[in-house]
């Protein structure tokens, strides 16, 4: 709904009730649907909730909504016509479907943050404002025009885009491979859900870390999977659990995330990555491996992947552009067998007919340009400082509360509340002192941890973010 | 593969050997994976059988390759060390999945156009570059620089985006909406898409055109829907057959593409709007009105969309950028009740984390720049120019053979060939002959139908394109 106009000569009330009265005309509320309580629409609005009462009585003395106590307010379902006419059952509609909704934790962050510009914001898993290389890419946009044909690109990417990502791979992850083993993407997301959507079958198992932002995608259940957890400890996940997960459950396939693991920041050991490898290939068993943080090692030495290390092809490798530069151009890739990035290819052409020509341009000219190397060093410079920003204020806010390691790479801090705490009344009262963080059940551990993304917020955000994320813990502790 | 370079001192051979090799050690082709037929890969490269046997020979005395008679030429799977190593069996995860891969029609057009590229294109449902507004796109890109943050969009969409589509409809499609009512998609494909994962049910019975596109897409049945036919006569489909379905079937859903449908180009008839709105209000079934046509009427008088005439809300309206300006772009949009929104969003955010900003930002600019209207005139002036090259050809070329009707609008003729034809037989003969169409029963239509789509070839490349066309025809007749 539109802020009504405190400046106009018409009433509050009125602006708003014409405002409703026009959105049901449009159809945006169809007739039977639920409106929005007094109280809501009060607090979204800005306004009194006594103002609400009055411009829902003016609706209301129109016929156009009705009221029922115990069932909230209603668009009249008999105003539009003599005879008895149906809108489809809408709410049944939007209830049912095969594809699962986002978990209520990660809904409620999205519609704290669409509503409160101010809530300094710890949650986001991306780069802030001030770590994106905007004006590199502008002026990139200035100086390279793109000037071919405008027609449904190549179903596995942009060709160009798929050379560059090849060197890239080859110069900054030591990974060989070719482009017809590209499969460029939105993203790790859309990489992942391709992956869970034509290789895997319902009731398939497969086995992720736990804690694992893969709790977070209802996508793995949306496809029928059932989910094993590798536990992840100082050295990352141990590759005999692996082994006997295969024994147990007959997993097809593991989702790992070595570099700088979301959410805990750890990177898996190089002993263990051997070991893995190991595994796989006794077992046929392919891993997907998701890197998306690796160019920010805040020391300049990135990890190996363990594709780099994959001699026999058992790992799937998905890279992307939005954690070392933007999230918003929504480009990735993907390193396959070329069979899989063909099913993959086909299948995303169903789906959504393939990407945009021009983000993909854009990717494939920043990541060849000159632009690429000082960025990587001005994103590692400034993580840091924000990492340690964040740690320093934990520290002096919080010493006897938290626990945590500290991050040699990535965007996130893991942290332990050490008294008990119920991460729902955590969330809900952070968000009432302004600021906003995902809880670490979002990524299926316990109640009482904590995901701090320090690369989201501005640096003078970080010190008074804090604070305001101590007030709300001790106000819950009493 | 690379074609080998027939100027390189290297014999071709070898060449073909060294790629090989270095794709199977990069995993592109993992051990125990198939390689293309002598026959198919010579065909790929433009040499001689003979050229690959020897290649193949060298490969196989490394080792690197294994031939056994009936199960052709694979990668070694025990050269990669010493303990036995299992490569994942990719080819079992590519055969399983729940998404359903695309018709065999279609791959095998896809492959067809990638491998020549000289083959004159009747298939490729789009606008060709004589139509794109390539030049006005890049001038705008010129003009106004994205400057703002690159995060991640808001999950609805580009809210000047959104902005810009409720003027946009108002001008030109009569439909009054609010921008909290528009979800922008990469397409109608990915409209679709989500509304057969959020909004129905592995088993809901749905009606769709026939013939209609929606047969050449399987996401129908991925999503486990059941399919039911309304045939399409010279009035469109008939509101009663509606009725029936929904009697009989229980239909959960209507799809149609009341403007210049394709693959027809029939245009439901008005009285039959105004009988099927009635039908659906009395049945509470919601209509998916899928439009990209309608702006190319080539009288300038596009039809009016259901939509705006929906009074109570069982449409959900389908545009695209696509049809009208530039499928590369991917950019479309989607009209539905909020909570209808909310629900696409919310799962779409999960498939791929939501579109990129930057062509959202093009197609804003391009919607409300002064290049629209003389765009759009350009746009029906040249397709109605190359429709007439199309009927001038068929009936000099085919006069006894062929009949359609004639569009009047859209990118398409739909054409019956009399005598009796095997489809694939067809499109075999043609694509020799240099020039590739879709046959009529991807569209769910018996076998001797043709969809030509005169917007993609150069207007130069009609008048061949049909020469071609009808020795392939009569080269089957015999």
């Amino acid at each position: 709904m539109r802020k009504p106009d405190r400046l106009s000569s018409q009433p509050l009330y009125q602006q708003i009730a014409d405002d409703i009265e026009r959105r049901i005309s449009y159809g945006e509320f169809p007739p039977g649907s639920l409106l929005p309580s007094e109280r809501k629409l009060a607090e979204q609005l800005g306004v009194n909730r006594s103002t609400v009462i009055l411009a829902y009585a003016e609706l209301r003395s129109l016929g156009i909504i009705e009221s029922r106590t115990g069932s909230g307010t209603r668009v009249s379902k008999y105003k539009w016509g003599a005879m008895p006419k149906h809108t489809p059952n809408w709410h049944r509609y939007v209830e049912g479907g095969s594809f699962l909704p986002n978990l209520p934790f990660l809904r409620r962050i999205r519609e704290a943050l669409q509503k409160d510009k101010a809530l300094i914001d710890f949650a986001s898993g991306e780069l802030g404002a001030d770590l994106s290389p905007v004006k590199e890419i502008n002026t990139l946009l200035d100086e390279n025009h793109y000037t071919g044909y405008l027609g449904y690109d190549n179903p596995q990417g942009f060709v160009p885009l798929r050379e560059t990502v090849v060197s890239y791979l080859k110069q900054y992850r030591g990974i060989q491979t070719t482009e017809s083993s590209i499969l460029i993407t939105s993203g790790s997301q859309q990489s992942l859900y391709l992956i869970t959507q034509c290789l895997l079958t319902p009731g398939d198992a497969v086995a992720i870390e736990d804690p694992s932002y893969c709790y977070s995608l209802p996508m793995f259940q949306s496809a029928g999977l059932r989910l094993f957890r590798l536990p992840v400890d100082s050295k990352g996940i141990r590759p005999e659990d692996v082994r006997s997960l295969y024994k147990k459950h007959r997993i097809k396939m593991v989702f790992i995330n070595p570099n700088y693991q979301n959410p805990t920041g750890v990177v898996l050991d190089a002993k263990r990555r051997t070991e893995l490898l190991d595994v796989a290939s006794e077992l046929g068993l392919p891993i997907v491996e998701d890197d998306p943080f690796s160019l920010t090692a805040y020391d300049g030495t990135p990890p190996t992947p363990l594709k780099s290390m994959d001699a026999i092809g058992s790992v799937l490798y998905i890279g992307s552009f939005s954690k070392m530069a933007a999230s918003g151009l929504r480009v990735g890739w993907m390193v396959a067998p070329h069979s899989v990035v063909e099913r993959l290819a086909d299948a995303r052409q169903q789906m959504d007919f393939g990407l945009s020509v021009v983000p993909q341009q854009v990717a494939a000219q920043f990541l060849k340009s000159k632009y690429i190397r000082p960025h990587l060093e001005r994103l590692r410079t400034n993580l840091l400082y924000k990492r340690d920003l964040l740690i320093e204020a934990l520290q002096k806010e919080l010493p006897d509360l938290v626990r945590f390691s500290i991050p040699q790479g990535g965007l996130h801090l893991w942290c332990r509340i050490i008294p008990e705490v119920n991460d729902s009344k955590l969330l809900e009262e952070a968000i009432r002192h302004g600021v906003i963080f995902v809880p670490g059940s979002v990524y299926g551990s316990d109640s009482g941890y904590v995901r701090f993304t320090f690369a989201r917020p501005k640096p003078d955000e970080i010190v008074p973010g804090i604070s305001k994320f101590a007030s709300a813990l001790r106000t819950i502790l009493g």
